[in-house]
């Protein structure tokens, strides 16, 4: 690797990176940087492993390519792995999901008394949504119908999964229904799909990708069930200020970080952390500082204020500081490799769920049932970690950025209801037809080592801004720009188009924050990705059109999960034109590539826009965005 | 490749290779050879593609191995690998018993006419056995409810899949329980692997096993449910006579081969095919001949005396003969390249299945609303084909098999009982402690490109049966040792040891066959594997002891499919030594490969014995056998 600039644009991650050299603790970009070359089949998606007659890879014999030893083609080896991944990525979303589903399901039956329904009026909106009686009924057994109704839509049942059904405009559902693209269960779609990608299966890519689609609109409803199950259990988020990166961390603090992406535990080390104080103290501690990394982190973000200290790629940062205690990690996107930088550089990994341990972890089996119990066992590992640092020297970067979060599509249609509050949706919807807003840009997704950290994010990003694009943020994708200060209000001036501007400083104004809303609206987790749905079926139902029609893109600009993979197919399958800035394992077949990247779009209206170059990336952008304003009929003139 | 003997040690498929050379057609023994060397990190289990950081693959810098980008180590990649192998094999197992559990709903709603209960008391005894009630209700209801039951096994409820809990012994389940190894759904526990493998998820590989081995329980699920419902809606199989291999086709006859896996299609195309031979004799065709190929093959030897035209690996050969004019497919193990073949040879690939499209097959959309319209459009398809290559030359071996089939755990028993009616198992215990009987060992899984067909099969099992060891067969591991006649009665004289002869004749004299069973006892397709549980099931509850405890084994000597890898772990979990003869691709791990191999004995008593020598793993199998009968006081002397 070059330089510090090659692997993150985060000065704080810079200056960690020179001290991980210093005290040689091989990091991330290490460990990618041994690994060159990577394989070329592999990044074509040319590799096989579905049976013990390979691994097949498929390279060219006399100018042809290879067949798979069963006689598979490229065509079909590239669409299977892409399913298996798709069908991996829901598998991760709704898993957290089913977690929340069973946690609100224990409460309502009064096993687990730490939790409660903290956001009454989410839990009946929902219960309506989902067509579930509520008037008369007590809290505990709307929670329990709502929370039965979520579990069953993991399973095939009369009707498909409503958390689909009840989340898209109706024209959507009726387009997905006759296509045979409704998914009937979750889990069942999941079982589906890796049956389907089995040897002597599925072997035609168009149709193993319609299921795939299928699958990966499944996990929609995961990511939606995710978002409404804790709103309804930890409170739905409302506008707040806080800060990032690892500047959060302090010297004289326990340094807490919950790492992962269920709030489920989260919520519980942010509520003892506070009744421990005195504990820390006693250890020697000024105050337990709970800090967040990747999507857990978000959660607590948007419901508490607790400051990111980093995000996905950079994790090993936050020990490298030596001022870590305790990493706290529930499951999803948590390197393995952190144990081994906890060891270099001191503070502890403690891993809490069944599914995710990790080999030199501490293991503390996090059960609802007895979840403060649990929670305060976690917190004293990390009061136990800050006694065994006393004296040891820390570096943590004095680089922090301040940031605005909290914007839940109920927080955002409050905001606007401001400037009309009988039409809320009204304002929004002027602004984009007179051009003031361009569009909307959902940014999503992680980041990944392949990308300087940030870079694409942040490039892609301003120059939306500039050209008047409403720009909303979710899991590390926020975390990227956040970092590089776009959840400032303060950067409006310099990041936005005057017409933007001139639309958040019109919406800060009218909630009384003399001055604007940050350039970059943070929605939330990578689950609330689900909220930039909402949002988008709240215009295209108050327009009474589709959401192919709108101009609503989104964009993974250093997308790494297969749970990203997942979210940018139900994207493009709603109809979004949706950017990716890093290769998916899909070249190594030019049916599935363009299938994915134009043919799809004379069936959903969506398609994917695979550009590594940001610059070029945001060009495409902004003619996607305007490809459907003048479809639309709206000014097109910038 | 060197030889035909290094590719087939079947006649007949070695004569097929002479004429696919000769015509220069490809096979998959031509695209094996293409496709060497194969990849040695894909063969260690050492490649990762579980997030787009990737392709990672485990070489080794300094001596030492790499690490993946995420830090995961070796033993966590390839746990990973092996689990998802598993979660798909789990897949197609109970996505098969799944589309069978939704036909007899169907069927007891009165929306698939076609189908009846042809096994009324298998119905009534699987109801009674799931604690469901049966008398006084109409067959319908019974029907109905053990289908619901069936559907609900696939997703968590208050109890564990009951199709586990009610297949095995009471010690065994209770075993299961306490190591929390009980799914809690079948399709829970897929989505929960492919979860947990997901990038950032569970990083112990000791632990990624466990879940693994819960999934793993979850495909014997869906194995002991697809013989269940099989059983149900056509019949349990009783003994009959039939005859194997290519020479089962004709020149004169519409020759349609079944394949694939469920016999939810093949029972129709069997049954209508009976009834259209007139609109064959129009065609100038003799009469119409169905045979099978892989486990549909199975399906309607076992049931009506199908007779099958070959398996697994040399599927290609059934066109190779020119006189194959359909090859139905539902779905598993269909190579694709079939297409290929049959636009060489002739003959039409129809595939019938929305997950199992193969591109330039013919396509009929089945559903069992429609099921002998269906069939019957299939079978003129066939017809169809027959008319183009009349005139055509055929060169079909003249070589086939006699063939005694139909053993299911019923029919056993009711063999048994004309020696004991009181207590039919005690003839075969008194047997086994005795030494007549040494052990039983049941031959599963399917034939793998790697090894020339059938050798290891035939190697180990002429072994075992002059040692006396009771052989059972299942799916293609019964194709090839049918093969190679020892599935016919005539073979035991020179392939049984005295004592087994002596067994095998005298039930055979007790139920009026005039000679001796047959030395290879053929209990079904792969989910019939689960009637090898059923009858040891039997046998352990009998002596009140636990699985672990029996001179019992498996063998998978030419495995190729996730299936298998999934099968073969349950086996290992329910305490059974466990033999695979291809290297599945865990060496990469010495953790991951001791603990299947060795550390797993501890726990559940069954252990992997990896030996691809055939006349080693013989030896390996008689010394497994040889520990548990001494464990259990039995005489070892042979």
């Amino acid at each position: 690797m070059a330089s510090w600039e090659n692997k993150s644009t985060d000065p704080a991650v810079q200056q960690m990176l020179v001290k991980a050299e210093r005290d040689s603790v091989a990091t991330v970009w290490d460990r990618y940087h041994d690994m060159q070359p990577q394989c070329k089949f592999g990044e074509a998606g040319l590799c096989c492993r579905h049976c013990l007659q390979g691994p097949c890879r498929i390279g060219l014999r006399g100018g042809k390519p290879l067949l798979g030893i069963c006689g598979a083609t490229p065509d079909v080896i590239v669409a299977r792995g892409l399913a298996r991944s798709i069908a991996a990525g829901t598998a991760g979303h709704s898993g957290h999901a089913k977690h929340l589903a069973h946690t609100l399901k224990k409460l309502a039956r009064g096993q687990a008394p730490d939790y409660t329904v903290k956001d009454k009026d989410k839990l009946q909106a929902v219960a309506r949504r989902l067509g579930l009686f509520v008037d008369g009924h007590q809290e505990e057994e709307v929670a329990l119908a709502v929370a039965n109704a979520a579990l069953a839509d993991f399973h095939e049942k009369d009707t498909p999964v409503q958390w689909v059904t009840t989340v898209l405009p109706k024209q959507r559902v009726e387009f997905f229904q006759k296509h045979h693209l409704l998914p009937a269960g979750i889990d069942h779609e999941i079982a589906e799909v890796m049956h389907r990608t089995s040897m002597g299966c599925d072997a035609d890519a168009t149709n193993t990708l319609l299921g795939a689609v299928r699958c990966a609109l499944a996990d929609l409803a995961g990511c939606s069930m995710g978002t409404d199950l804790s709103d309804i259990l930890f409170g739905t988020p409302v506008p707040r200020g806080s800060e990032c990166n690892l500047g959060v961390l302090g010297p004289e603090w326990v340094n807490i970080a919950v790492h992962g992406h269920n709030p489920v535990l989260s919520e519980m080390i942010v509520a003892v952390s506070r009744e421990m104080e005195e504990e820390a103290r006693q250890a020697g501690a000024e105050r337990i500082n709970v800090v967040g990394i990747c999507c857990t982190g978000n959660e607590v973000l948007m419901r508490h204020g607790v400051p990111p200290c980093t995000h996905s790629v950079s994790q090993e940062m936050a020990f490298m500081t030596g001022a870590l205690d305790a990493m706290v990690v529930d499951y999803q996107c948590a390197q393995p490799a952190v144990v081994t930088t906890a060891a270099c550089t001191g503070g502890t990994v403690v891993t809490t769920m069944e599914i995710a341990k990790i080999t030199g972890a501490v293991h503390v089996d996090y059960s609802e049932e007895k979840a403060k119990a649990n929670a305060r066992e976690i917190v004293r590992l990390g009061i136990k970690a800050f006694r065994q640092r006393q004296g040891k020297a820390t570096e943590i970067p004095p680089i922090k950025q301040k940031v605005v979060t909290g914007f839940s599509v109920e927080a955002i249609v409050q905001a606007l209801a401001k400037l009309n509050s009988d039409d809320p949706l009204k304002p929004l919807i002027d602004q984009i037809v007179a051009g003031n807003i361009w569009g909307i840009c959902l940014f999503a997704g992680c980041n990944n080592v392949k990308v300087p950290q940030d870079l694409n994010f942040v490039t892609v990003a301003r120059r939306l801004l500039k050209e008047n694009v409403l720009v909303l943020a979710t899991g590390c994708g926020a975390g990227a720009l956040m970092r590089h200060g776009l959840l400032d209000p303060a950067s409006v001036e310099e990041s936005c188009g005057a017409g933007l501007k001139g639309v958040l400083t019109a919406i800060g104004e009218a909630n009384g924050l003399n001055g604007p809303l940050p350039p970059v609206i943070h929605i939330g987790s990578c689950v609330d990705n689900s909220r930039g749905v909402s949002l988008a079926t709240a215009v295209a139902n108050r327009l009474g059109v589709d959401l192919d029609k709108l101009p609503v893109v989104a964009s993974a600009p250093e997308t790494m999960h297969e749970k990203a993979v997942s979210i940018g197919t139900w994207a493009v399958a709603i109809g979004l034109p949706t950017h990716v800035g890093v290769v998916p394992p899909v070249l190594g077949s030019q049916a599935v590539a363009g299938l994915l990247t134009a043919g799809i779009k004379d069936l959903t209206g969506g398609y994917f826009i695979v550009e590594t170059d940001p610059e070029v990336a945001a060009a495409k952008i902004l003619a996607a965005l305007g490809e459907r304003r003048t479809a639309l009929g709206l000014p097109t003139e910038r």
